[in-house]
């Protein structure tokens, strides 16, 4: 543990997939309910949740290295999805638009743990809270709106027009705040992007999330690093903060 | 009046210093401690106030024109402040650093209208709020946080990177939120604000503030047009909004 990160602290700000909501299951229902009406109910929702997601970074990755402008995550997702369509044995010409942009907005309803509403309840108040999440601005309010997240502004990839773990996602988003790096902390169950906002001067806060991946997973069980707090959920997140 | 704007809206956006806050009685308070401080207790703090609002969109002027890149009004409001002390009878240079740096947040600490609240709340329960104000996204959160405004997002000029009222203000709001401009209304107290935010499509609500400016307000005391509503406060705009 370095210094207490309640000393320079003002603003905490949240990786959201998997770290603040259950993306796995709530997509999932989504899919069962596409797969079913497209005819193929034998397959499998969370195989076609995994298969979505696995898109995601690499599909970043152009943005990130300048090679495309910055598009809207909405935009990367609705393109992912027409991409797995043929490994699930569907033909995109055979899907009405309005099923796939209904399936695309999965991603804006997702479930928050149930941990997460109390501990960000707490947080605020003594804190700036906001996601810092690849997420887009109107996916992130469709999602606090239904899920009670109570935020205090949508920051993230949309606003500092970058995606993590570029660099300028993170210190873009404190520049927004008017604030130094050490005055602010990331909360993420992964330890890659907490990597990342660190080597950026962020305080770093880790809350495992060990069924993010479903039942199976291998992956940041626990904390690869020494960060500034690690907590088993939001409310235990919430008392290290001292609130 | 047009169709009824229930039909289409799903955003509600708001001009915030004079609709949703008290600029001017806040404003004055503050500078009323930081004249005496600086021994010119008889200047007249409300005096105060106006002129340095009254550089405001003058200052603006220079980013809409495009001979000025993007800055955040905090930015703006700091040189104003500079360059109205000589009017009060004190020099910057007999002025600490941290004294202006305080003036400078009394706009981050403004209080809202008795009737802001309650009125944003029930909106809040139907519709996506936001402020679409040329405040910057900073002094939003603070004003969001003190005063209890129950945003769903941060949106305006400094999301957008143009100021009201360029067309691109509102329509990069608009796109923001995925919305067509004739889903979303402006709630404002300008007749000026609304008729620019009416010119790119958008819904419009007024609600008059006639004490914005002090008791002898002469301006926006009534609906220069036919504005999709015309409330009283915001306790009526929610009920002419159904909620």
């Amino acid at each position: 543990m370095s210094q207490s990160p309640f000393a320079t602290v003002q603003a905490l700000v949240f990786d959201v997939f998997g770290t603040v909501v259950d993306w796995r299951s709530g997509v999932a229902t989504q899919a069962a309910s596409f797969l079913k009406a497209q005819g193929q109910a034998s397959a499998d929702p969370y195989a076609f949740a995994d298969a979505w997601r696995k898109r995601y970074a690499p599909a970043m990755a152009d943005v990130r290295n300048g090679s495309r402008p910055f598009v809207r995550l909405d935009v990367l997702h609705r393109e992912n999805l027409e991409a797995i369509l043929p490994d699930f044995g569907i033909q995109r010409k055979d899907v009405a638009e309005a099923d796939l942009a209904s399936l695309n907005l999965a991603w804006h309803t997702l479930t928050p743990w149930p941990d997460s509403v109390e501990g960000l309840t707490r947080l605020k108040t003594r804190y700036i809270i906001a996601p810092l999440s690849n997420g887009n601005i109107r996916l992130m309010v469709d999602m606090a709106k239904q899920g009670g997240l109570p935020w205090d502004a949508i920051l993230g990839a949309e606003v500092a027009q970058a995606y993590k773990p570029a660099p300028e996602a993170y210190l873009r988003t404190a520049d927004v705040l008017g604030l130094d790096p050490a005055q602010m902390c990331l909360v993420a169950a992964h330890n890659a992007d907490l990597a990342a906002a660190r080597a950026c001067g962020f305080r770093t806060a880790f809350v495992a999330r060990p069924t993010e991946h479903g039942p199976n997973q291998t992956t940041d069980l626990a904390a690869a690093q020494d960060w500034d707090v690690v907590a088993d959920d939001f409310r235990a997140l919430a008392t290290a903060f001292g609130v």
